[in-house]
């Protein structure tokens, strides 16, 4: 991946810098196609000041360009996902109520890097006993019994089992459509992230076993 | 998996519990199939003490039950791999020349678990920047220049580069054999691990896809 964002912004080096590691780390670092990365992922800001603006050291102008800059970052990450390799659907994988923000980040991208999740998101099959799976072995902290987990706006386990009157058949509608969400509630703390991924498919492993250098 | 090893040896608890764990450590601890885990995977051990000899709590009978009770477990991992869904290759990954056997261990998994690896073995493509990719995207330390690769006996990679004369039809060649090696060097230190692994084929993402609970 080699990413180029310009800006004909007034800005300084230093601000430029660190407001741009904040919009990657949100982004880039927040996708995943097959858990792989490329030896040249590169992601480049270039400021050239041609807007003659005030340059943006104070705090509003700042988190304006701020906001901007995570806006694009976050639009051109969530296209590379949609854009992996024989994947035909998105999905959010958001945990919450982990012990910490950083566990949350564990065990989002356990789920989200999980082969059998990714194959079941490609069949369409409400597997929710992979995740619990792909929760089970990340290192974050999980209790079992806690955790509830919802396709969309339905949920399915609650207490870490199937809900009673759980409705397979909206779960499977839902996995139906090309982009859709999986909420994950480790019920333990305050902790949240989300991990955007993909599906795993034939497609993806022709493409890669046949490529050659 | 559930994994049920049975013996008539008479042996106390407390050494068949501690000579189990290393064993699994270094059989079924060491594989990969897709980097996921059963939320039933088992190692049991029976003793009936049928065989009615001296209690294994010497050093030299104890040290022979350990090889045997390895030599059952290794053989049993190994099958696991070439049993895989869809796999029909098993490759082992082998580490060395890391700074500490931790660093070779987590290289060595970052490689075996792979997608683009996996996907690489399976079409038969010695595409060696996957590797280095694996090794430089893990935790472990690695230093690019340091890198050797080989396949079997070929010398792929020197010094982080493809080796002047190296024989990429040999390679292929030793990567069309259903069970083969590869040989990582970091040139950092006397840490070594190994770990078995398997391609990545479509006949994987057809049966993970469609199954069911």
């Amino acid at each position: 991946m080699l990413c180029f964002v310009a800006t004909d912004a007034v800005i300084a080096r230093d601000s430029l810098s660190r407001i741009l590691r904040r919009a990657v780390d949100r982004s880039f670092n927040r996708i995943t196609v097959d858990g792989d990365e490329s030896t040249s992922d590169t992601v480049i800001v270039l400021a050239n000041g041609l807007a003659e603006n005030a340059p943006l050291s104070s705090g509003h102008g700042q988190r304006q360009f701020a906001r901007g800059l995570e806006a694009a970052t976050e639009r051109l990450a969530r296209l590379l996902v949609s854009d992996g390799e024989g994947a035909s659907r998105i999905v959010t994988i958001t945990v919450r109520g982990a012990v910490s923000r950083r566990h949350a980040l564990t065990a989002a991208r356990s789920v989200a890097n999980s082969l059998l999740v990714k194959t079941a998101i490609n069949g369409q099959d409400p597997n929710w006993g992979r995740i619990m799976m792909a929760l089970g072995k990340s290192a974050a902290r999980v209790e079992q019994g806690k955790v509830a987990i919802a396709f969309g706006d339905e949920a399915l386990v609650e207490r870490g089992m199937l809900r009673e009157g759980a409705r397979l058949d909206r779960v499977r509608a839902i996995m139906g459509q090309p982009e859709y969400g999986i909420t994950i509630d480790l019920g333990l703390g305050t902790g949240e992230e989300r991990v955007r991924t993909c599906d795993l498919s034939e497609e993806y492993v022709r493409i890669n076993a046949k490529y050659t250098t």
